[in-house]
Parts: structure tokens; sequence; C-alpha cells
């Protein structure tokens, strides 16, 4: 991970606070509706259409993360992708985040370096003007990376969960149990025991690759959440939890069933519907609404007995609970 | 701590997300400005003049607070008061907050339902209108609190730390020095060698439960960077790291000197000056501009060669820079 000798790259314990935030802020761009950038007691940014779409979503080493397989540059990326995933689930376009980093002082100066390359670039890649417009630093014992999303609705209603009607077209854009399957090769092929190791690169199997990506640098279709508000979007939201789950929760919020088709769902449906962490948008059409990279997977009906169906039986996958299905190992 | 029995407050490794979710959203009031608050993948807030200020803060175990001396309820009111002072110290009306919450398995529900009662109390009183309008949860070895705080100016230009100018008056609305003199009455009488022990109020002396509640539970003036701003404050800014630090800052900022007056000090102005987490607002007004609630302590002068002096001599204070003055303790 470290590119460099140690006497040049000191750990954050070693160094000022005054440091460490100038090489965050030295490698963040400046938000296109930032009106007063990092700097000040607060940011201020642009809400031209009168209103802002905010979410958090955080990053903890442990559950979320393992250093040993997750570079600084990587976790830097995927807290930004997964937050500006839930910006465009309400139809928005991302405009700003503000990140809360809290370090262990023995991390090196590097590893906060490539965090804000991270940031910077998934912002540059999924969010053209979307930026880090304001954080905080702490120390801690756990590496934790909390940011906040903010974005702007352009003069379009928000798109819930809940508008789902009977009739609608189901459809997702993204990857479905890509991340997981990535998750799946981690814990799976690069572990010492319980402790996870750095992994092989040249010991992974066609498409393994990608799922690794998928899970350590996704890259959710962030764009095509205007595109569905524009195209009439009835509901829409982020799959982070699995297409099972989610999906349930939309029929659930909209008091209808969703029926998917499993032909729809790729070569292994069962990871697709239990997925997680795909960060691929959900959404309900009208019948002739589709719009450009979005595809079908289903149809909502009127509710009936079982709120999610695939291929008409009832699908009983249970998501993810962090605090049961969390066993604290090393790395 | 705990006023129930353990079966009725069970630990938040045994329980599902959901209840957590549950017991976290029934104690949380509706933002006045929510249009779509919690529960979708965003939350969607009014915006009415055009532009949002934005800022986050986090309190992690450890350096930030200890479980022995802070309650669960004192824990939500001071994240919620630390941040909404940031808000206010851009001349904002804090209108929402969003709480990225990571917690140990073993902390008991009531833990968690006390901290969201304080957040929600900490607005009601602080800054009415506003409320926890989004937020996450995740498991944490730490417990650590990441709030990010959104407010409106209401058509009000921002006050920014970087426009004091010679001869304006150097104001203060709140207390300085007092959250410090608590930290040291806990750090002093409340340990048990190195581990914190729960504070036994029956021992404080006069004034040190007013500075135990300054510390743990602190009532910045969030009222008044609004008012502040409608006065025509040329400068503003929060004061979290003690007044000489951040005179300074804003001094630097503005390009200018400030010179206090000792005597305005209170009657320990090496205390008031040292300092940290009072958040009083600290503020520059034409000369004839002092609105009702801010003292004056000072004059802008010219740039000369020190940027900060109190009664015309240089002030030397180092303020609290965590990645070197922190030291782990128990508690």
């Amino acid at each position: 991970m470290l590119s460099r000798p140690d006497d040049d790259d000191p750990r954050l314990g070693d160094v000022s606070e005054g440091r460490i935030l100038q090489a965050i802020l030295s490698r963040t761009s400046r938000a296109a509706h930032a009106l007063i950038g990092p700097g000040d007691d607060a940011a201020v940014l642009a809400a031209p259409s009168g209103s802002v779409v905010a979410t958090t979503d955080t990053l903890v080493h442990g559950p979320d993360f393992r250093l040993a397989w997750s570079t600084g540059y990587d976790l830097g990326w995927k807290a930004a992708a997964v937050n500006l995933a839930d910006v465009a689930a309400m139809g928005a376009r991302p405009t700003a985040l503000l990140v809360a980093l809290a370090v262990p002082r023995d991390l090196r100066l590097s590893f906060v370096e490539r965090l804000a390359d991270g940031f910077r670039e998934a912002c540059d890649a999924l969010a053209p003007g979307c930026a880090v417009i304001g954080g905080d630093l702490t120390v801690s014992d756990v590496l934790t990376i909390a940011v906040t999303a903010l974005g702007d609705l352009e003069g379009r209603a928000p798109v819930t969960r809940s508008g789902a009607r009977p009739g609608d077209v189901v459809a997702v854009a993204g990857e479905l149990g890509l991340a997981a399957h990535g998750l799946a090769v981690l814990f799976g092929r690069f572990r010492d025991g319980d402790v996870p190791v750095a992994v092989d690169v040249t010991t992974l199997a066609p498409g393994e690759s990608a799922a690794l990506s998928a899970q350590l640098r996704p890259s959710p279709p962030i764009g095509l959440g205007a595109v569905a508000a524009m195209a009439g979007a009835t509901a829409m939201m982020d799959i982070s939890d699995g297409l099972a789950l989610d999906a349930r929760r939309m029929a659930a919020a909209s008091g209808v069933t969703i029926a998917l088709d499993g032909a729809s769902l790729g070569a292994t449906p069962d990871r697709a519907l239990a997925g997680g962490e795909d960060h691929a948008l959900l959404a309900t059409f009208a019948e002739d609404a589709l719009p450009p990279g979005f595809r079908m997977i289903g149809r909502v009906r009127s509710r009936e007995e079982h709120d999610l169906l695939c291929d008409d039986l009832p699908v009983d996958v249970s998501g993810w609970d962090p605090y049961r299905d969390w066993d604290a190992v090393g790395g």
C-alpha cells in the first residue's frame, strides 16, 4: 500500500492536524454548487431548486471493510459511491459530500492522501460537479468514515420508494449480486484462519476480478437516478441490502406485490436476489416509460398474500443485519 | 445510567436493526423544513433561500467523551449542540441534523433511546424547528457519533471568519472557559488512576456544577447567530478550540490584528483564552452595531506584528490538537 519510505510518510499521530487537513484539501476539487467551501465553520452550497436532498452512510473498519483488502483509495471511492447512490435514488443530482473521518494515530499520512484521491475521483467519475465541501477529522482506535451526501432535484419531484402502482414495470440499472460475489471471494480465499490477508490478483479466476472491483470500488449508475426521475419513475431506491430485501421494502412502502422474472436476474438468480452492497437502482415505471440504462426484471401487482414473488413463488431471503451478522475479526 | 432491569433493556447485539431504528425514530420530532423525513434513501429538506449551510462534527469515545462521565442523553445533546453552533456561526438558522451512529454491540437499547432524547431536546431548546431528518446505524467497537447539521440563511449573506475590518468591535456571545473548567474538574477529581469514574455531584464545589454542565451538555447561543448576521456582523465564528486560538484564526483569515481587553474576559482571563469546547460565538461588528446578547471584548486593528493581543501583549496559547494531546484511557 505504501510507496514511500517511512520518513517521508509519517504516522498521523506524529504530524499536526493542520498538515493532515492540508493534505486532504490539496486533493479536493471545488464543488460546482459550492458558494463557500471548506475552511470556515460551515460550507454553503447553492440549492437552486429550493430544496436539498441529504443522506448519510458510514464505513467502519471491521463490519464494513478490512484494511488488508481495501486501500485508502478504495475506501474513499466506496464511501463516496454508496452515498452518491442514495442521492441518485431520490432522482437527484449529487452536489456535495461532507466527510467525518475518525482515524487511528498509527495510520500513515499517505493513506489519508489516497483516501482523498478516492473521494475526488469517484465524484469526478460518477457525479461530475460533486465534491467534498466540508469535513471533520478526529482520532479513534477504529477507522471510521462517515459521509453525508447532498443533492439537488433540479426542479423535479423526489422519487420515493412508496409510489409503485399495479401494472408498473419493475426495472433495475446496475449490477445485481456482483459485489456479494466479490465479498465471498474475499472471505473464501483471502483469509488466514479468521485474519484477512492481501488479495493475490494472480490467483483470480475469470470474473472474480470484476466481482472484487464491484465490492471494493463500486460504480453504481449515479447519473441514471436523474434519468429515471425525468422518465417519470413512480418509485425508486438504492439496492444496498440485496434485491430481495430491498424489493420487499419497496413493495411494503407502496402497498403492492412485486413479481420478479427469474430469467431476467442473470446466470445466478439466487445471488442476484441475496446480493448486498450492489447499489444498483431499483425503479418502477409506467408500461411504456422505461428509460435507457434500465432493464425490466418484473411487474408490480396489486397487493397479494406475499409482497415479493419470483417466477410466482414467494421469495424467502433474509438480508444483512449488522447487529446479528457481524463477527469481529482482525485485519 | 440504567433505570430498567436488563431483560427490558437488551444489548444492541441482541435486537434487530429495525427495533433500534424504531426506538430512535419514535423519539424524533419532525423538522419544520422537512419535505421527506427519515425512512427513504435520503431526506429532502426545504431550502427556501436557495442555498444550504452544511457542517459536520464527530464525537468519538475516548478523545471526545467518556461513558463514565456522559449519559446517552448528554451525548445526544452535545453532539447536536456543537453542530448547531457551527451553523449559527455562519449567520444561519439550523434546519436539520443527520446522525451517523456507530455503536458497540454490548451497549444497551436504553442508551440509544436517551441519545435520541438528547438530540430532540437540544434541538427543541437551542434551535426550534430543527430536528433529525436522517441517519445511519452501524456496529463499531468504538462508540462514534458523526453529525451533519444543515441550515438556512433566510436570505442573508453568510458571515465568514474573514470579514473583520480595522475599527470593528470584537464581541462574544456565550461562555468563555467554562467548558474547559468542567473538563478540568472531570480529569482532576473523577478518575481512579487513569480510569474515569462516575461524577459524585455531592462533592461539587459552588460553580463546578455549571462548569460540568457546560462541558457535558453545552447550551451555545444558537439563535444569536442569525441575530448577529441581521445586525451586520462583519465576521463570525464558533469558539471551539479556545478564544486565543480561534481569535487568531479569525485575525489571520481577515488579515488583521485582534486586540482583546483582558478585563472583559471575566475572573480567569487565562482560562477564557485557553478554553476549548465553549461553542460561544465570536463576532465583529461596526462600532455602533453591537446587538443584544453580545458583549464587547476588544477591537480589530490593522495588521501588526502579532495577530492577537491581550492588553497590548502578544498572546501565546496553543490550542487543542487531538493528534498530539490525546492519550487513550479507559472509560
